[in-house]
């Protein structure tokens, strides 16, 4: 029985969708990052970093929604969400993944986060004015040069493809019209019809 | 025999270094950020996205430093350069790189390259100031939280301190005074030390 910490609107959608999508057996908890819980001595003393998702594991509390991902992925093998023998695959799945945590994400947290890199109230709100052009710019980067099809790394469901669907989601709230994108809109909208990604929708 | 893309003071230089221990072959061809080469139309065709590292592997381009590492870890087991047979450890050194990779490295990226998340030159030069502190909160966590010791995740080296010893060697050119920081600064002096870490900076 795994304890994993979620918020809504969160990245932690990724790693909620897995751990379902695998069969783990775990008690969700959501934290309310309307009142800054994530911020809250309890939560800090869970993940110091004061951020979701956290999977507390048998082994430890893990964090990072990259991390989450592959270990969910090496731990319920059978559900074949990464391909855990080639090494080359492998890769190049860490590869999407890194792009999106790393560069994605943070495209996207310059809309909402800004104060993260500035104090000043104008550098964060020109930070905002920009977040739909760079969020398009790497959009445009997955539809045309990452994406394989018909699943993110090609024949293969997995990780990937829950992660992209989940950031995904952000896109009309942060001022890009999917629609501009058509592999990356079908996708999504065949990852929102899966009964798994609706269960924990609506779970959340 | 590999391929490999790296530019002079860039996460390249972790990927550069796990080569190097794990005895790989491979020919190093040095981008010159300085007349924008990441940018030019030949290197565009080898990494659209522009940056370093890639490495060219016999299955094809691989981007993203911290996939390279995970990559170059399998394939050279002998290497022991992740705990590939433990799927928590391996998750716990992914999570440890993913805050490299995301926001630690994203931290320092706000110095010199603010222009990715804002126009107005106002905000690039406020980004520029903070940094010294976000990037103190960083290396903050990574001392107090994170860093295990003797090595980054404890008794094994590994590729989290070959990306910690590459990131560490931003502090001076950010603002921070690495002395703030004890282990992490014995962490660097004994890294700066080692002879491949040494071969791999007077080849660059």
């Amino acid at each position: 029985m795994y304890r994993f910490f979620y918020a809504l609107n969160s990245c932690s959608l990724a790693s909620h969708i897995a751990l379902e999508q695998a069969g783990a057996e775990y008690a969700a908890v959501k934290i309310n990052l309307g009142t800054s819980e994530q911020r809250a001595d309890q939560y800090l003393s869970i993940n110091p970093k004061g951020r979701v998702p956290v999977l507390a594991t048998p082994d430890g509390i893990l964090t990072e929604n990259l991390a989450i991902l592959v270990y969910i992925s090496q731990t319920f093998p059978q559900a074949q969400l990464a391909p855990l023998d080639d090494p080359s695959a492998f890769a190049q799945l860490l590869s999407f993944c890194t792009y999106l945590s790393s560069t994605v994400h943070v495209a996207h947290a310059h809309g909402a986060r800004g104060y993260r890199w500035a104090d000043d109230p104008a550098a964060v709100s020109e930070m905002k004015r920009k977040t739909p052009e760079t969020m398009s710019e790497c959009f445009e980067m997955i539809e045309t040069n990452l994406f394989k099809g018909p699943w993110v790394m090609g024949e293969d469901y997995g990780i990937g493809d829950i992660y992209l669907f989940t950031i995904a989601t952000w896109l009309e709230a942060d001022g890009v019209d999917p629609a501009r994108f058509p592999k990356i809109h079908d996708h999504r909208t065949r990852m929102l019809a899966d009964p798994v990604v609706q269960t924990v929708i609506a779970a959340q």
